[in-house]
């Protein structure tokens, strides 16, 4: 299981048309093959200046380079993410045993 | 629900006697009471600094703070977190419907 996680900070004003729009598209990620368990979350943490997350699991590297490479997520990053988002951070996980 | 997530990178060596030793300690926050869904993790994403993270969820704001008060909780950020990490990143998440 790998858990694909990003933390982002939108250009649009908290709680606009826009920001709705934008998460609503975001979620049409997790219809992408081999995306599981997609979550669209809210940042709560006084301790850094994002405001949203998404966190999606994969079964493998697989298919997680099916999503990465998916015609409708590398339009959502150009048409979408990269116009809309201020900053973000990935962050990409796999369980640990130490 | 809440998920607290800490993002971090150890001062030690990757794979030494430290490290595990490290992460071993940290998986015993895991029993403090109102904690769930604990994970240790592995960061494996290229586009940051990270190494590892913790991930658990609470039911509530109460059981949050229960948990960053509790004697167990704080002794382990002072005695293990603050010696031996070089750098970190908070994120709580909760479950956002657009």
């Amino acid at each position: 299981m790998i858990r694909h996680t990003v933390a982002f900070r939108l250009k649009h004003a908290r709680g606009s048309a826009a920001e709705g729009n934008f998460l609503r598209a975001a979620c049409e990620l997790a219809k992408i093959e081999g995306v599981q368990k997609f979550e669209c979350l809210r940042q709560t943490s006084v301790k850094n200046s994002f405001t949203f997350g998404l966190s999606m699991e994969f079964a493998d590297e697989v298919a997680y380079a099916f999503y990465c490479d998916h015609p409708e997520h590398t339009a959502f990053v150009q048409q979408r993410w990269i116009p809309e988002v201020e900053e973000f951070m990935e962050l990409d996980y796999v369980a640990h045993a130490p």
